[in-house]
């Protein structure tokens, strides 16, 4: 609790004077104003975040975390558990999409086991931070203790700081866990008070059936359990997820050290509506990089204020999502920092009315 | 004409062999089926146009293309004509957003000055396809003749047959125009049969009264040329540019040598009208990468059937949606080829119904 107290107490707000630097030379870069959009927003967000006007980013890291759902005995999901583990090996192999797509934008990867219910074989890029051997079902009782719900966001804010010394520009986030879009369900009905039918989509790819089992048994443990929806931390341990409290720990983590935080899909969002609450003084430092095909995604991303960068439809989770959007904010700050200014080119600016 | 033709007639259809073996692949790696969305259909487009299951891109180019528009001196834009050969330079200095972008997804940009009003010094880099100095003002008569029309088009196809040998695995196109939203409006109007109001937006910055100006201005040359709506070569003379034919050009060539063809925003839409209506075999070989601000752009994208990767509120042209649109298609290829099968991984698949 500490480490996790001493973290929410340092996040700071963004720098306006570095921002309205950062704005000034996007102004007065040989385009039109405004006419990059969102890739203009972006660059002056960065530069609040990092308190620098024209910041680049080399380093990029994305935290994949995985961990197990007791849920997942009230058949939620079309996938058995046993491809956590599995997925995680293949993870470490170099073989999953995210491998490809970390590859393709110039990422590190940082694979941890937040909490699989499976005793998994050791490997140099494997880190262990296993809060527990899955989480309890959640339609029987609570999930985790509030410990293990502390413990879970303090691995996610260790797995960061042991990050730091390697060099870290920018962090993005993404998720392994089969039963995991249930247990980001109830936290997302319990803390943005939507009806559960609203934010239960069909996962890995549940039939009709499937799909009206899962919304019972999420309605099941929210009035089992009865999470407060002023406390997050109560919401995590009752029906939250060990990767889950880990990327609300990875979020913190950023905001405390100034360090942007790409967010996946849904599993991302419902920690970063964690997160949120703990600290509001994260959100600035988000970027939410897609809209997934999720129903309870848009809900999470309109409560948090956030405009996604990208809308292709995407479901998978990994962080696959937030590698694509790296790459995004990447090219939005080369754009601040290398095109020519009006002057520096010698081209002419906006007439202030264009006559006939 | 010649060139023109034989290019028309020699657009085939895609490969359904090679796609429907990329979607088996795609369905056979590990993740839920269809989990990639866009990313997934994308890579089996990509197949189908190269006629090869399992394609990759390495070479990406991205033509921009610059010319004048008589129209400006109707007081249509917020910028000065002197801003396209400014521009143009800026362009060949490497300070430009296309630059920028370029240098981050590692393309190449093919700068042509298909019709710029003024007269360029020469530049090694600078291909010169002039059709003419700037075209006519269209509000008091044609813009240009029905050859100088195909010899734009044919200047876009030159620009594609030249860069084969280089190695060419994926085009971009972009435009650089002062006037070229003003005629690109007008080409919408004419193709869609869309009201001229609904497809003119503000270009670089237009004030309230600007733009119903511009509206004006558009609605007396469709009155006073009246284009054929069934003729392309038609709209293309009297309401077009030399930079829109030429990137008709490129499309076509594209689609010509089984080279997919990613197009920037509206003007890159307006020639991309042209081009489907030339043949009508084109279209399989477009990726639309962005939905731009410009009003008329949506119009444009459900004509031709085409779903943007991004909306990030851009609006400046150049190919800079293309250049971020590119970086998303080679991702798709990189998921396609480099993902490790459900067997190679040794990941269980899914469960055909999950029990409780």
């Amino acid at each position: 609790m500490g480490k996790m107290n001493q973290i929410l107490s340092n996040i700071k707000p963004l720098d306006k004077e570095a921002m309205a630097q950062a704005r000034k030379r996007q102004d007065n870069l040989t385009k039109p104003q405004g006419s990059l959009g969102q890739m203009e927003s972006l660059s002056v967000q960065i530069a609040g975040i990092k308190g620098n006007p024209r910041p680049r980013i080399t380093q990029k890291v994305i935290f994949t975390l995985a961990a197990d759902h007791g849920v997942t005995k009230e058949g939620v999901s079309a996938y058995p558990s046993e491809v956590t583990p599995q997925m995680v090996y293949n993870f470490l192999g170099g073989g999953a999409a995210i491998n490809v797509l970390a590859r393709h934008i110039g990422a590190r990867v940082v694979i941890a086991d937040l909490g699989v219910a499976f005793v998994l074989e050791r490997h140099p890029d494997l880190r262990d931070k296993k809060v527990a051997m899955g989480t309890q079902n959640m339609a029987q009782g609570p999930a985790m203790s509030k410990e293990q719900a502390i413990r879970s966001i303090e691995a996610g804010i260790e797995l960061v700081e042991e990050e730091l010394s390697k060099g870290t520009d920018i962090l993005g986030t993404g998720d392994m866990g089969i039963g995991n879009t249930t247990a980001s369900s109830a936290i997302t009905a319990a803390l943005t008070g939507a009806n559960v039918a609203a934010v239960t989509g069909r996962g890995t790819g549940l039939d009709d059936e499937g799909w009206q089992r899962k919304v019972k048994v999420i309605q099941k443990a929210l009035d089992l359990n009865r999470p407060n929806p002023k406390d997050a931390l109560d919401v995590l341990s009752k029906v939250g997820g060990f990767e889950i409290g880990g990327i609300a720990g990875v979020i913190l983590a950023g905001a405390r050290h100034r360090i942007p935080v790409v967010i996946d899909g849904f599993i991302s969002g419902a920690a970063a509506l964690i997160a949120a609450a703990l600290s509001p003084h994260s959100k600035p430092y988000l970027i939410a990089s897609h809209q997934s095909v999720e129903e309870g995604h848009k809900v999470i991303l309109d409560h948090l204020g956030l405009k996604p960068l990208l809308n292709l439809g995407l479901r998978l989770g990994e962080g696959t999502g937030a590698a694509l959007g790296m790459s995004l904010v990447e090219a939005g700050l080369k754009i601040l920092d290398e095109m020519a200014t009006f002057s520096e080119a010698g081209v002419s600016e906006k007439e202030d009315s264009p006559q006939k």
